[in-house]
């Protein structure tokens, strides 16, 4: 195809924002046509979040035609709807890479670009972010400003609140632009929903206003001190109608709504809101996945996704994976106990507590993005008596830490957390890896932690966790499905040795980097040399017997999906220690680093975690005893 | 003394609340003024929280009368406003041991009575606990109520936000009771303050409320259509009115503001909620200190407070500590560099701030008891260009677990944390013990942690983190102050080794442990047994020479004041196990249980790290060699 749009004329000369900002209308217009197919055709090839993105395309011409990125920092929330910001900031040429190794990232970085104010990822960050930035522009005397662009669905989050509880008692420049979309991720829930939508129709006010406006003008005058009360009741109606948002009680000033793609009434209120010297809320309604129809009907299922036919907006692949395992799982087990309630964080789709969500309304629980919540409000479900599970995935179950010591593992009430997204998860990021949840569950107290690696794993840990064990339970499974290949692997118990008791060398493990193992024994024992796999499955506490299992090894080799520091293989390494061990001991895992963003196999092998790189490191080690 | 009040008539006959009920206004009234007496008494002698206490008096006999505890569920948020319901529920007798070993603790706990419903001590929590009871209440169809007691700080915590967001979207049997003193603890900030002010004062409202319905009657009719209109402004004007509060846009009918010091407007109130079938918020306003003059004139110093002379009010002894050290060292750093900035979580007070906020107020933020948007907050102000300190409680610190990973280390941007009463904190028990952070902040990537044990290292630390070090920078440093005896102790660097290099034995340890090692060291030299001491300052990352310096010995005893799984002592096995150590190796941590509260000598002593415990681990390994 020839035709304008696919050349891309107007969007190929964006160099920067100040390219923007000499735009007529026409071109604007235009301009954003070409953003929104560039977007579809990007996330249709690369998978990525679209439906968020094509939202903000006029919301984010607006911000770089009235401030001056990056002395002005724009600072978005979750950073997955900055892809219009990446085109406008120097990254069109290279936007065919996104999500891919040593691409583009799907979220902003500050080492991607000077426009990226920060690494984004989690929900609820930005207004903090932005309030530190306006505090210290105040210090130093400097006129920028700090802007945070937030979604509805983020500002169910407690830490959104705490930041518009601070920054509202400040005066500084902060301006926060809540992106309505009347979403979070899935269909937004609580009270705060509920208020937006409130104020977004908000004819009753309006209405109001004028009709008792004019009725107050019909009022005969009868008698002085009648008429003095109706004067007053004027000025105190006004001071109501106009500071009764939620926004204004915690000392923000509102202006909105605003049509979020309408660029220059966009422009006008932030122009306003730039002239106002305390903190501003600018409310912008806007349509998740505007300009494409599948996106606009199902905007869920195209928030974050994987590669897609444009023409039927059908997903390149489809599998079945642990999520969908996870749920079906909860499902069984719930038909058969009243007791069993499910809780999620707006995650209901994506840790596959949907089918449960429409056959047990009345035990299911999405709290919105509040992860710390969900955690007490499981233990107060537990509390009650029932037998409630948080699906969470890795990386949010961070937000959580505190409520996992104070609220569940010292309560010592039983409380289930299905860890989902646990260890790499790809082409999301840094943000994104799991990869902190076992160190963070290791140090807690009265608390069994299993990384199941098959299906039928996991479904035994979920019944160990609802009948046998008690208090704190964390079950942990990876993104993703099981390998093809392995449907037949044996089911173990809470860790197992698999090869020959007398083999010298040992290779420790759990979760899904089991079937590297296996896979690295068949190819050593090809090279004759041979292995014993101790595969882990209860991982907290970690069976006494699996570290006497390898205590007469010459060499036990430690392979672990999360970080180094504080996770099982120094644990591991420690029993060894105390025990006697005095063979060689080595640790493969994430050592000081964050994780970017690439394919997961691309993730194992570069940290020594594919069978091919075990093989390697075991083969090395038989070579230096040989030459010893 | 043999008077009434000393007798205790009343209080002594109350054995569970059902006694409450059967009392008297009057006796209700002597009632309040013995427990006023017992708590004074008691928290002069043994330290504890005071003004608190005397403020939730006649909140606590209040809800006694109206509620039927355990079957309803009262549940204190923090859990140290609680003593008036300890003396209700059955533990008067026992109540002079508050807060000593094996007695009666500071805050609630189900192991002690089973009118507690949780284990508290941080804020916020309550009414997602609450809510989750309810919420179980309503699937079991149990008519029970859940009440949730929660202070105003509290209210400008995310969590309590998130719980309220959620709960106001359901239709549960939830009371929450705002127990406004106008404080957290010390004076409350934030604009959830200052408009639980507007609301407190509230003579706007209804005054016009009052004024308009008169008004509104006396119009005269003036034509059908007027007349309709008149009835329409009507009927919004009071859901406006009715509408306006907060509470009611997040879904909570809401009751107040009520005197919280009138036993019988608290139980109207109370009875009235009970009759609502969708959540309620009661707004009650107590005195802070009610009833001893010292704590109402001075509340904030009589939150929690060591033992007081009850006449004088003057605490019983005072001295230096690691916290006041802290404040004076920020404030030299900041005489000098005008980038410092202070961030503290409602706690300037007991982290040492006072001076430094009275001295830079512009580069000082206290933004209430919200420890996630503080942390993200200091990054923004790195972001800006400031060198931020955020001072917090260890147990604190795990409320922002995700805001270290995301929003410190992941940034690459200079945020210092200083981590106070980090390991063990004595009287106040299981919810404040420091023994998590180490776990915690261990597995960061781009984090450096000291544990100084003196305060010239202390000052050297920051010194470090200033100037030396890069990304985020974690000082950890104990409750209390340097033991007197080591005064003249010598100043290390990252890592040092005491005594011989060539011993066979070595100690390893970190902070304050220090000391007790070099007692230990002493004691072991006069029964003829060398050892060396391996003092780790830097504890993240551990110096490599460190673990090469005992490399070579026996034996190996780490003893780490903090949790075992993921602490340092697991990460040195780990190096040492890498390096092929063969000799003996033991760790003495906290392994797999949480504190409880007594005296630190006595935990030190109970934990084996005391210099006495140290010895006789390390005689019986000898006297074990001996004999081999």
């Amino acid at each position: 195809m020839d035709n304008h749009i696919n050349k891309k004329n107007i969007l190929s000369n964006i160099k920067n924002p100040a390219d923007v900002k000499k735009l007529s209308d026409g071109e604007l217009e235009l301009l954003c046509t070409e953003i929104r197919q560039t977007l579809i055709d990007t996330v249709a090839s690369n998978g990525g979040h679209l439906a968020s993105n094509l939202g903000t395309v006029e919301l984010t011409v607006a911000l770089h035609k009235s401030f001056n990125s990056p002395e002005d920092k724009i600072i978005w929330d979750v950073g997955h709807q900055a892809y219009t910001h990446k085109l406008l900031t120097g990254r069109y040429g290279a936007f065919s890479t996104l999500r891919r190794e040593n691409g583009i990232s799907g979220f902003t970085r500050p080492d991607e670009s000077e426009h990226d104010s920060f690494y984004e990822g989690h929900a609820g960050v930005s207004i903090s972010q932005a309030a530190g930035i306006a505090a210290a522009n105040a210090i130093k005397g400097s006129k920028n400003y700090a802007v945070a662009v937030i979604g509805d669905g983020s500002f169910g989050n407690g830490m959104a609140y705490e930041a518009l509880n601070h920054a509202g008692s400040t005066k500084s420049k902060l301006i926060v632009i809540l992106n309505d979309n009347e979403m979070s991720i899935s269909e937004n829930v609580g009270a705060m929903a509920r208020y937006l939508a409130k104020v977004r129709s908000k004819p009753e006010y309006y209405r109001f206003k004028a009709g008792t406006e004019k009725t107050l003008k019909k009022i005969p005058v009868v008698g002085e001190s009648l008429a003095k009360h109706i004067f007053k009741l004027k000025a105190t109606l006004k001071n109501i109608i106009y500071s009764s948002s939620f926004f204004e009680d915690l000392g923000f000033r509102y202006i909105g709504p605003i049509d979020g793609h309408d660029i220059n009434g966009l422009c006008e209120a932030m122009n306003s809101a730039k002239m106002i010297s305390v903190p501003v809320v600018i409310h912008i309604n806007t349509l998740k996945g505007r300009g494409y129809d599948f996106a606009e009907i199902s905007p869920e299922r195209f928030h974050g996704i994987s590669r897609f036919d444009v023409v039927t907006g059908e997903p390149a692949s489809s599998s079945d994976s642990y999520s969908a395992h996870f749920g079906k799982t909860l499902c069984d087990f719930a038909a058969k106990d009243k007791r069993i309630c499910a809780v999620t964080a707006a995650m209901a789709l994506g840790t596959g507590l949907d089918e449960f969500s429409k056959t047990y309304p009345e035990r299911f629980f999405d709290v919105g993005i509040a992860e710390e919540h969900a955690v007490t409000f499981a233990s107060g479900l537990s509390a009650g008596g029932m037998l409630p599970v948080f699906a969470v995935y890795s990386t949010f179950l961070q937000r959580c830490a505190d409520q996992l010591i104070h609220d569940c593992a010292l309560q010592r009430k039983k409380t289930v957390i299905a860890v989902d997204r646990a260890g790499f998860v790809g082409e999301d990021g840094e943000t994104h890896q799991g990869l902190f949840d076992v160190s963070l569950v290791r140090s807690l107290p009265n608390t069994t932690v299993y990384s199941p690696a098959t299906y039928a794993e996991m479904s035994k840990a979920f019944y160990n966790a609802f009948y046998k064990d008690d208090n704190l339970i964390v079950i942990r499974y990876p993104r993703g499905c099981m390998p093809e290949t392995t449907e037949n692997v044996e089911t173990f118990g809470d860790y197992s040795v698999i090869g020959s008791p007398d083999a010298r060398i040992a290779l420790v493990t759990y979760g899904r980097l089991y079937f590297n193992a296996l896979e690295a024994k068949k190819l050593l024992s090809e090279k004759a040399i041979e292995i014993k796999i101790v595969k882990l499955n209860k991982i907290k506490p970690v069976p006494e017997e699996s570290v006497e299992a390898v205590g007469g090894c010459d060499a036990v080799f430690f392979f672990e999906e999360g970080m180094r520091s504080g996770g099982v293989a120094e644990g591991f390494a420690s029993m060894l220690c105390e025990n006697g061990f005095s063979g060689k001991y080595s640790i493969t895992a994430v050592d000081g680093e964050f994780v970017s963003h690439a394919r997961v196999s691309r993730l194992m092998e570069k940290y020594s975690m594919s069978p091919e790189k075990m093989v390697l490191l075991i083969e090395n080690e038989v070579a230096l005893w040989a030459k010893n």
